[in-house]
This record gives C-alpha cells, sequence and structure tokens, in this order.
C-alpha cells in the first residue's frame, strides 16, 4: 500500500461514480477497478455513501471556483475564465459525463442524505461565489444588466446544469451553445 | 389479470424510477410493488430497459405540452400555464422526485441508448413547441424581447430542468422561483 491507497480507491470512485451513476456502481466494480483487494475498502471507508462525499470534494477542487474570486483582473474576465473551464471539464470526455454535481443533484437525495447535503453546499458556495464576481462586475461597469447578482447567478447555475445533462443526451455542444 | 396488468406494471415502474432512479430499480421492485408475479413481467416486457422506453411516454403525457400549442388564446398565458404546469408537478411532491425526464437525461447515458433516445425526443419536442409559442407570443407583441425563439426555449428548459434538480436537493421552490 505504497503510494496511498486510500487515493487510488477515492480517484478510482470519482471516475466511475461520475461515468456510472452511485446506484450503478458496486465496491466491488470500485475495488477491482482501482486494483486493490476488496478488504482494504473498509479499512479506509466506513461504506460506499461516505466515499461518496469524499468524491464530491474532490470533484468540487476541479471545478476551479477560486477562478472567479478577486480582486485583481476583471470580474467579467473572470467569470467568464471560469465557465470556459466548466464547460471544457463537460467537453473533454465529449459530454459523456456530465457535470458530478448536477448527476448526483438528480441521482442521490433518494439515496443518501449525507451526500445530498455536500452536494447542495458546492452548487450554492459556486452560486455564492458567482454572484459576488457578478455583483464585482456590475459595480464595474463591465455588466449593465442591473438584476439581482445572487438571482443572475441562481440562473446560469441552474441553466449550466440543465444544459450539460442535454448536452450529455446527443453528446453535444449544442445545449450549452444556447444558454 | 383483470384490469390491465401490463398498464399496472408501467404505472408502478413511472413511480420508482422517478422516486428512485433506473439503476437502483429492479424487475423484482417493481413487480412487488405492482402486486404482480415476477413472471408476468417478462410475458409483457422484453427488459426493463423496454418498459423504461415505455415510462417515458407515460411521462410525457403528463405534461401536457398541449398546453403550448396554439391558435385560439394568447400564446403568452399558454407559455404561462404551461410552464405553471409543469412547476406544481414538480411541487406536488415536496420537490422530492424532480422531473423524470431531467433525471433521465442524467442517469441513462451511461445505462441505454434506447432510454436516452426516447428522452432527448421528449427534450426536444417540448423545447420546439415552446418555441412555437414563444415566436407567437413575439409575433403578437407580448414578447418583446427579440431573441431567437427556439434559443431562448433552450434556455427556459435547460434552466427548468436545472432548478428543478437544485429544487430536489433542498426540497425547497426557492431555486425555481430564482429561475
Amino acid at each position: 500500500m505504497a503510494v496511498g491507497t486510500k487515493e487510488r480507491i477515492s480517484a478510482t470512485a470519482l471516475e466511475l461514480f461520475h461515468a456510472n451513476g452511485y446506484s450503478a456502481t458496486g465496491v466491488l466494480d470500485i475495488t477491482r477497478a482501482a486494483g486493490v483487494p476488496k478488504g482494504s475498502f473498509y479499512h479506509f471507508f466506513d461504506s460506499k455513501e461516505a466515499l461518496a462525499v469524499e468524491t464530491v470534494a474532490l470533484y468540487r477542487a476541479t471545478t476551479h471556483v477560486e477562478l472567479l474570486d478577486g480582486p485583481g483582473t476583471s470580474p467579467l474576465r473572470r467569470i467568464h475564465e471560469h465557465l470556459a473551464h466548466v464547460t471544457r471539464m463537460a467537453e473533454a470526455d465529449g459530454f459523456k459525463r456530465g457535470c458530478l454535481l448536477g448527476n448526483f443533484a438528480n441521482e442521490m437525495p433518494s439515496q443518501s442524505a449525507a451526500v445530498t447535503e455536500v452536494v447542495e453546499q458546492a452548487l450554492e458556495s459556486w452560486t455564492v461565489r458567482l454572484a459576488a464576481a457578478i455583483a464585482a462586475a456590475q459595480e464595474a461597469g463591465e455588466i449593465t444588466n442591473k438584476g439581482e447578482a445572487y438571482r443572475m447567478a441562481s440562473f446560469i447555475v441552474s441553466g449550466f446544469e440543465g444544459a450539460v445533462a442535454r448536452a450529455k443526451l446527443t453528446k453535444s455542444r449544442a445545449p450549452l451553445r444556447r444558454s
């Protein structure tokens, strides 16, 4: 168990949950794909649910919401860079897997309260940071729409998640371009 | 097998797929909940996948997209009535289950090409009919935004699906109000 068996299990689980969903992925699928004995799973994790909570944290780190945070560069440019990044993430696999947060938002409420809670925290944190950047852009005169920043951010996040889900169906960028 | 065993299986499957997802629902869960012998399932359906295709058709019928179709009443009123209807559908169970089309858009691409195809058809048909109503409302001067109607419709559908998914997380209407 040299270079982080635990980390290997988490990274593999993130891949499989993202590609196939939580219910469709068993502990045995994860340990097999990670190339570790099944017993080692329960040495590191209490349950598949506890592991899923950890994969949400891993995924959040890849979304680079900190691109939204100022100060320094133009807030509008920060918003564009962040949205371009999450769009590239969805595009990287030909829109096959969608956004893990959107996938879990749909799947997890009927499966796990703990995972549902961290997914909501991730989306809320994203919305709040996007709203702060929008407010800064309004302040700087880069966005002239006078709408309430949090409401605008919320609409962008919902629109993005809905469009990414739609893009999965056709494996096409079109729904994202339209949103 | 008096009053439609097949219909009972389909209606029960729709309930369970909607509440818990496709992967989390087994054929045995469906036949048990429907109160029919497991053997009767394969008398009527080739597979769980074939049944899921049928549940999408059943669900589509409940979304009443025909509320969008003219002519007759004001196109803007038709749009409001339809969107109020689908919002009430999501609200009816306290935002627990979300929209079956949005749930399946996230879950099914990794599980079934056949179900993915009918879900995409349903969302595309919804978008096209909503776009027609938007174009009619623009024509009638009820909508002054000169945006391309199909693009606006697409944005509304994505925003709705994303907001409904978010509403599931918190069991709250707030994300829909914001969108």
